[in-house]
């Protein structure tokens, strides 16, 4: 008798993007003529740069001949790309990363989702909250934590709310953990994390013997060259944590799928007995087990956006995105909301008028202004009251969307 | 304190394929002017299809216009996708599958790692012995298993041998089994399932409540049409089975990366209360929370492989490869080898002379021959006295390989 994994069953109703996919539908089929605008999954809008498209071009025609075919590629990324990513990423921000500490994978999504499968079940997390659904889910689904109360709050789990009373960026836990997951630029408040906050989470760490997963999805939209970039920038930071990056957002790789992840030779676990084990070397036993490396064509556009050209109309369309930030800043601020975030991310924390919960101000903005956001409450029960609204779109459609929420919520 | 995933360490050293790649390396570093001939790892080598390249170029145009952008794909793959394998995998072989039973995913590597998941901790596992490792380390990994004996064997796993006296496609178990693994035709053998040990096997699925995962990577090399090539062409298989299927060595797709596994809705587990779950739900929640779909240029990629020109031209490459199967066979059983499989799989199973061990032969074939095979043993404790060859090379290469073995092993 096949027994499933009875975890599963302790997850939420529906992972929060699918179920904003079902309402939308809904409403679209209820209401075909109705000109919905889209500013919630948090999807780039952009089409692919022209270095991008040219390199996707250039391998599919190697792939195409007999000495430019390629199969199975090096199981942690070709060397033209992990040489890409040290330069760019790293060397420019004076931070030395070796290129077998590269991981290179298909999305930060899946790096994030399975990072906690080279820990213990017994680990101890935090998270922040509001938090990308993804940390939480996958460590439910491992059997990390016991059941969700009625906020969505899984037993075990160490939440650590980010509020406006600590800029929405909250410092380490005065409880046990052993694994952190931390997002700057964050999804979903749109809050950077200065480099103090992240000393004293290092510090915590290595006080604690803890991991800190450092997510930095979004760390192209920073404006502040002084602001860290990379969680490496910090002191101590190689003995204590794990960094991702995306060519996602800021390079228009949502349909595209390529990503790395960070795993110093310091950072370590332990067993048991006391052992200490390189959590690179566990990583890279994963990788090369359940993992087939990203395609030839894949790595060839994400090496484009490290060329000269690349960079530039990547970062045109970073600018691009950030105006629009700005924009959704001061026209929702305008008509009254409070708005966090959008400075460094491309997210704007937008707080609900009227007291209205997260979802009943999802529906009314569907309904009302016909704009789809994402329900805060969707990130975690600190998330409640308020709504998150994206930059990836054009120009006409934030500016339309500002206008019509305005309207719709006005007095 | 983070406590380390311990089952990690069950692990033996090294995954097969990269200790190969490490033993190869050594060699033509010690031998720089050696003309090496791979037939070890089982890469395909023929360049991608011309009708494949044009869907690459047509898919790569398409993302750099505003209009033909795709972000976020559809998290079970797009319609057209869908639609292509449902009619020419399926319908034309008689087996109707929905579209939401269908989930694409970049490779049945990734496919049957993942899927032990969604099952308990305390499934039962079965596998054929020799195995695709990946099957087995997955299960480690999770948890399943106890640490392995000196033969490799992992405690609490049922190993059914593949022997020349079961025509290397053992039946089911006789001990207690919840999930047993099957692919055929089979890698590392080259044998492939007739019809009635396929149902035999669905038969003790029904009767145990067990399930089935079919892995049928290497469909395409089939050559008797009357021989089943989807594990649902058995009745009553949607009831106890999951398949997967490849594009990887159907269409040269290892450095392309496409996949896809079926998981019909009448396939259940149960949970410890003894509710029936529908499996293709649990699947469906940890593919949307851990994959983000294949990238759009690369299902559009895989859809060319459909279309009239694709499926003519990797039907010539399927053809290529198994004329080169067919010489391997001819060659080394005149130079004195016991050959089985490549009939109807790119691989050939041979026994090794004088009784050599499998790694010996492999690093006898290295030196000797300067040809890269896979030792049998690497596969598990009844691959001893085997090597896998693979017939994925030039017919040069393959002749050339096949002389210099025979003069390697002459009297």
């Amino acid at each position: 008798m096949a027994r499933i994994n009875e975890n599963f069953r302790k997850l939420q109703a529906g992972y929060l993007f699918p179920e904003i996919g079902r309402r939308v539908r809904a409403f679209t089929e209820a209401n075909p003529d109705a000109d919905v605008i889209r500013l919630g999954i948090g999807d780039v809008t952009l089409p692919l740069a022209p270095a991008i498209v040219a390199a996707l071009h250039g391998a599919a025609d190697e792939m195409g001949t007999p000495a430019g075919f390629h199969g199975y590629g090096p199981e942690n990324g070709y060397g033209f790309l992990l040489d890409a990513i040290r330069e760019h990423d790293y060397a420019s921000r004076g931070v030395a990363i070796a290129a077998e500490e590269i991981f290179v994978s298909d999305g930060s999504k899946q790096d994030s989702g399975n990072i906690q499968e080279i820990f213990g079940t017994d680990c101890r997390i935090a998270v922040t909250d509001p938090v990308y659904p993804v940390y939480i889910d996958t460590n439910v689904m491992a059997g990390r934590t016991g059941n969700a109360d009625e906020k969505g709050r899984y037993a075990g789990v160490t939440y650590l709310p980010a509020t406006e009373e600590n800029g929405f960026t909250p410092g380490p836990p005065d409880a046990p953990v052993d694994l952190a997951y931390l997002c700057s630029p964050n999804n979903p408040t749109g809050a950077v994390a200065d480099r103090e906050n992240l000393e004293a989470w290092v510090a915590w760490a290595r006080a604690n013997d803890a991991v800190l997963i450092f997510d930095a999805a979004y760390d192209a939209f920073i404006q502040d060259p002084t602001l860290p970039r990379s969680i490496y920038e910090i002191e101590g930071a190689r003995h204590c944590a794990i960094e991702m990056r995306s060519f996602s957002k800021r390079a228009g790789f949502t349909g595209v799928r390529c990503a790395y992840t960070v795993v110093p030779r310091e950072v370590s676990g332990t067993t048991s007995g006391g052992e200490r084990v390189a959590l690179r070397d566990l990583w890279s036993r994963r990788h090369a087990t359940k993992f087939n490396s990203v395609p030839y064509v894949i790595q060839r556009a994400a090496a484009a956006v490290f060329t000269p050209e690349g960079r530039k109309q990547t970062g045109e369309q970073v600018a691009y995105y950030m105006a629009n930030a700005a924009a959704l800043r001061a026209g929702l601020g305008e008509a009254g909301f409070a708005c966090h975030g959008g400075e460094h991310a491309p997210y704007v924390w937008v707080g609900t008028p009227d007291g209205l919960s997260s979802w009943d101000c999802f529906d009314r903005l569907l309904e009302g202004a016909h704009v789809v956001c994402t329900p805060g409450s969707g990130f975690g029960a600190s998330g409640e009251g308020y709504f998150r609204i994206s930059a990836f779109n054009s120009r006409e459609k934030v500016e339309e969307a500002i206008e019509r929420i305005g309207r719709t919520f006005g007095a």
